[in-house]
């Protein structure tokens, strides 16, 4: 099989993660005789240095054409303490989501009961934890209409959604809901929000659709509890972009093991692939990085190639990895390896 | 001392939490010689069932006229799942909010060593975690303009701050971060959202006058990880509406006691109490309800009433009750006390 994978790097520690993706994904092609055409593209802060722009054109042009893009993790501390600042690197990273249609994030949420004693849940809440969280990302507050005045007195950010933006992720989710423990629920706000009562009503009329699915519907301050409290409850979370922006990072560091866990961000004609974690900056250059949360994004862009026997392998990699502790510094301490290696092992592996 | 004091006992819960409170009013009224005249205002699920209003005229007059209120809880699941209905509970704490001016909400959240059983987190995240949420409470997209089409496909929410609404509770919490260990963190989305950059240029000038103060700047999302990965790395915690309500409601969470958690919401001339947890529907009337969060914000109001020492009495006396073991069944499902009991012991003890 050919396929054309677009490669962003990006910032931090992006470049040294997705470096080990690369060597597992050319060990997939060799073993498999597939053939991977690798482009790569800049983004963020590291295109912001080296073109002016977070996301150049090239970049667009590059992932338009990709059957799927791997990316590594954007953000650079020199522009975050700057609220007057024109550019910054996390506008490519919301002009891309835009530009390719990106509308729904998928978050899967695992724990492994081999890193239990690293979460800071206590083990009783953390059996059996396995759920996804489905974040619309193409709308609402990230992308409505933003305001400030000249003398920076007044400022606004409009939340819109409408309710084809809403159907659309609405049945991807369900159809995965389908596939797993048929139990759906929506986190919004519609005691406040208007925007929120129209994904309740929305979603509500997409249920009728999917009879097999059980629907809950909890507030987003109640979620922000139940995710802590037991979040062995859930099996698909829909919400939408702001609301699971800070709820999918709340439910990634339950697990204890935030370098492990990817993401797929998917649209209409393409799918980027990145993991949860962020660039990390502290960490860039050193070797030490978890490199894991890449290469099950990896994982995931397999499976959305179509390659689902590919996809297996390199979860049964990690996994062998994991349960023969060869392990980065964020896991053990004491005994650690390093991201190149992890990344040597798991493709030796394969 | 003369204190008018107005009572809400609103839904589930409510009445029989805000009833213990009262309890311990009185005795405090006898044992230092002040005369609280309590007056009582409905609001609510309540206020609807018997006025077709959630907030009726007569409450908000009460309410302005009066030194201090005493509030129980909203909210019934009966509206909850209508997202068409134009009349809900929580519009009336929501116009009450706006009407008389509650700009901060401030919230408490510190573990009590013998509950840390209790809580979802592992003990050695909970020793020493002892911080204040402080939220703002009468702008952004909770009270900015609300749009939805007859059809109801397309709805939206607008977000907005000035310049001065920010300054106001800034202050506050800068002045209340100066009482304790001086560190102030505010929690923004300046990456992508334009009010939150206005936010964080505000707090940066507000900051120039309270040089003794360290102040960090933290994304929601990450907020959403620390507050669970290591929440003793906080003191005072600022943020907007929104994000706010979601975080708070987190944070409480951790303690693994959130039926003991006060919060008063205040004004320029008045202030609200109230306990944090919810109406809790399911467990109204039974008397099994934990009235310790709506007496420990009794204690806040004796504070904003400048009765210090009668606000120690009353900690004093719920710290004994817990170290004798009089908890309700939410602490202890076995061996508990009810409702009403733990009202009885504390007004006793005061
Ligand atoms: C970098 C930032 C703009 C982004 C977001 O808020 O969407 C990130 O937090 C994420 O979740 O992918
Ligand atoms: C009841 C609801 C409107 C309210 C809010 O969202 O502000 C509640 O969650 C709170 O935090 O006091």
């Amino acid at each position: 099989m050919e396929k054309k994978i677009a490669v962003i790097l990006g910032d931090g520690i992006g470049p040294e993660v997705t470096n080990q993706s690369l060597k597992v994904l050319n060990a997939i092609a060799e073993r498999f005789e597939h053939h991977f055409e690798y482009t790569y593209g800049l983004m963020g802060a590291d295109a912001i240095d080296k073109t002016g722009s977070p996301l150049p054109d090239e970049t667009l042009a590059i992932c338009l054409e990709s059957d799927a893009i791997l990316f590594g993790a954007i953000g650079d501390p020199k522009y975050d303490n700057d609220p007057t600042a024109k550019v910054r690197p996390e506008q490519g990273l919301l002009k891309l989501r835009k530009s390719l249609g990106l509308f729904a994030n998928i978050r899967p949420v695992a724990t492994f009961p081999s890193l239990h004693h690293l979460s800071p849940l206590k083990s009783d809440r953390l059996e059996d934890v396995d759920f996804v969280v489905y974040r619309e990302l193409t709308g609402g507050i990230y992308f409505g209409e933003k305001k400030v005045d000249a003398a920076y007195t007044e400022a606004s950010d409009l939340c819109s959604y409408n309710k084809s933006e809403i159907e659309r992720i609405s049945h991807h989710a369900f159809k995965a809901t389908q596939q797993r423990k048929k139990h759906l629920t929506l986190v919004d706000k519609a005691n406040v929000l208007e925007t929120s009562r129209l994904w309740r009503k929305v979603v509500q009329e997409v249920a009728k659709q999917y009879p097999d699915v059980q629907v809950d519907y909890l507030f987003v301050d109640n979620a922000a509890m139940q995710l802590i409290v037991n979040p062995k409850q859930f099996d698909v979370m829909l919400t939408e972009n702001m609301f699971g922006d800070i709820l999918s990072d709340e439910a990634s560091v339950i697990t204890g093991s935030l370098g492990m866990l990817p993401s797929a961000s998917v649209g209409a004609t393409t799918a980027l692939f990145e993991p949860i974690h962020g660039s990390y900056p502290q960490a860039a250059g050193k070797d030490i990085a978890n490199p894991v949360g890449s290469i099950l994004s990896t994982a995931m862009l397999l499976d959305h190639l179509g390659l689902f026997t590919e996809a297996s392998l390199v979860r049964d990699a990690v996994a062998w990895t994991l349960e023969s502790k060869f392990v980065t510094k964020d896991i053990d301490p004491i005994n650690y390896y390093f991201t190149s290696t992890i990344g040597d092992l798991v493709s030796e592996y394969v």
